[in-house]
């Protein structure tokens, strides 16, 4: 079977595993003679998927009984206008960190909706770190503070929570989520797109707070854009292929021995390529050393044409998705959880050869 | 291989060389070394899949260049708040067939945001039927006239599409899209989740004519709301499996001899089984015959015991998912475009043969 080194910054790697069990059983779920993705949302099957994924969430974050588990569609950029829906209007009030292009999303959806104050921004320095707690200003009364805990994009991520003033914290975590321990009791709610460390595009997960989630305001609202109409029910079909699939995700994350396990094989990951990268002049890496993210390696070299060479060779031997976004330029090896270690190493043998050759 | 006799009403039977072919590239598609669900949705592999599946669709329903098609989330149960979302508030009105309970969600969703005009309801009869022109009560000035082409629920499916009194028509049509030809000029837009006949759950398939998009509103709309958003690009990440398991679908379609070939089959097998139906009094429909629906054939028997005991018999020779919904009881067959002609055969001898032993 041939796999290529997948460095891709979403949808992006995922266990082959997890693959291959899910390729097995495509065509007969459990001995039932159908799919899990013909059978009905309500059927028996279905329903213990949902609560199987439920249950593995929980119990990996740390989850108690004060939390509620959604599993959404319309990825992030949907959460974007859902949380200052729920949350906002009537003259209340947020706070958003902005610390890269989806930050930036988030705050121009909540200011559609509400009055948003920006505690701090990077984007003058393109988005290059994230914020040390004393760079963080508060406003008084905010209802939440919002933050990106990975910037995909810039490749900057928060090392632990950042202080909030006593306002909850509602995290956009769709590039970091799964990949190591949290504060959970930090926060009033995370969301995620899955299609990073949790399996595939198309299911985005909520989790959120029950103090918090009683904060949504009920009147006059959209069904669908309420989010305790998707507390303990299926409100519609949900995408059973992205829920399924997340389940699967979760029992490989317990295998590996949980997220601890999973947070210390993502630091020696990142520790690695990192170092290559620190070696001497040759690769410079874009975000702030204390800012440097675990799941996006963004780095640049001497020239944009040796850049493109580096992508050329590196695309000749299979190391894939390694294109820097538009906004940095350069060089992207996204390393998240269903990274094998051997493609990081393949990478940094590559990167060690290219600077031999080319400096 | 075993494949059960799968009647459920959705998520629903696929096709079994879709379901095959998914599974034997789901590791490695196209010699790329990494699951169509690892690739970047803004790399060629699945930019191509996305115009294949947009292409095939214009094609299959002879969609002309005056119509954008969409692929986004949510299921329809979100195109109840996105309609109206985009085309009404400000005093706008529209007219609203209620035919089932998803028409009565679509109802309430747009009475939130605008003024609603019903034109016909069946509500008070159990919604038995859909109703003929001259049963429509019009308003004038309408935006646009929406309603459910096929009531999954409840058995009924409009046969054309109704006189509007000028408005476009805006239908929900997803448990009979793909199933027939329909005269694509009198809608402004179809929307339809893909969990019936065009998929997997958690795409939804919208299309809108380029005038009637051009009516939606623009100022301070939250982003991922707004039609205009999604045309013409990927404003963020697509359901990657769905509209991949959806251009699959389509070009089993096609292979099938298109939609003219594919509502034949449709009509075959339909009529064989309301044969059976209307045979003699111990079966009874509970649509009247006029609004009958090709796709869910929804049925009584004498007793709610009988009804138990042909269940439990149905599901002994694995004849699935028959259970009707709770609003109507006794049985719903579902008989999408991937049902085989076999398994209607099966489900109708089995109907014979319960009669004979119970009567």
């Amino acid at each position: 079977m041939f796999r290529s080194h997948n460095f891709s910054a979403g949808p992006s790697i995922l266990p082959t595993e997890v693959l291959q069990k899910a390729q097995a059983e495509l065509l007969d779920y459990n001995g039932t003679g159908s799919s899990i993705i013909e059978l009905s949302h309500r059927g028996p099957e279905y329903v213990e998927v949902d609560a199987q994924a439920t249950a593995r969430l929980k119990s990996l974050l740390g989850l108690g009984d004060d939390f509620e588990v959604l599993f959404l569609q319309g990825g992030a950029s949907t959460q974007f206008m859902m949380v200052p829906y729920n949350f906002l209007g009537d003259g209340k009030s947020a706070c958003y960190l902005n610390t890269g292009t989806w930050s930036k999303k988030a705050i121009k959806e909540a200011k559609i909706l509400g009055n948003v104050h920006v505690g701090f921004s990077s984007e003058e320095q393109n988005f290059n770190r994230v914020p040390k707690n004393e760079d963080i200003k508060h406003a008084e009364g905010a209802e939440y503070m919002h933050f990106t805990s990975n910037n995909t994009i810039f490749g900057t991520q928060f090392r632990t929570e950042p202080e909030s003033n006593g306002a909850p914290l509602v995290c956009d975590a769709s590039s970091d989520f799964l990949s190591r321990e949290i504060d959970v009791k930090r926060y009033g709610m995370i969301y995620a797109g899955a299609q990073k460390n949790a399996g595939t595009a198309g299911v985005t997960i909520v989790i959120i707070r029950k103090d918090f989630l009683a904060k949504a305001r009920t009147e006059n609202v959209s069904t669908i854009l309420s989010y305790p109409t998707h507390v303990g029910t299926m409100f519609n079909t949900p995408p059973v292929f992205g829920v399924y699939f997340l389940n699967l995700v979760l029992e490989w994350i317990e295998s590996k021995g949980g997220l601890k396990a999973v947070q210390q094989m993502n630091e020696a990951k990142a520790a690695h390529l990192y170092a290559e990268i620190d070696k001497d002049a040759f690769y410079r890496g874009t975000a702030e050393v204390d800012s440097r993210s675990l799941m996006n390696v963004t780095f640049r070299l001497p020239s944009e044409d040796l850049e493109k060479k580096f992508l050329k060779e590196a695309g000749e031997l299979n190391l894939d998705g390694l294109k820097g976004h538009r906004s940095v330029g350069g060089i992207r090896a996204s390393i998240y959880n269903a990274c094998p270690r051997e493609s990081v190493d393949a990478l940094v043998a590559f990167m060690a050869d290219f600077r031999t050759k080319n400096s």
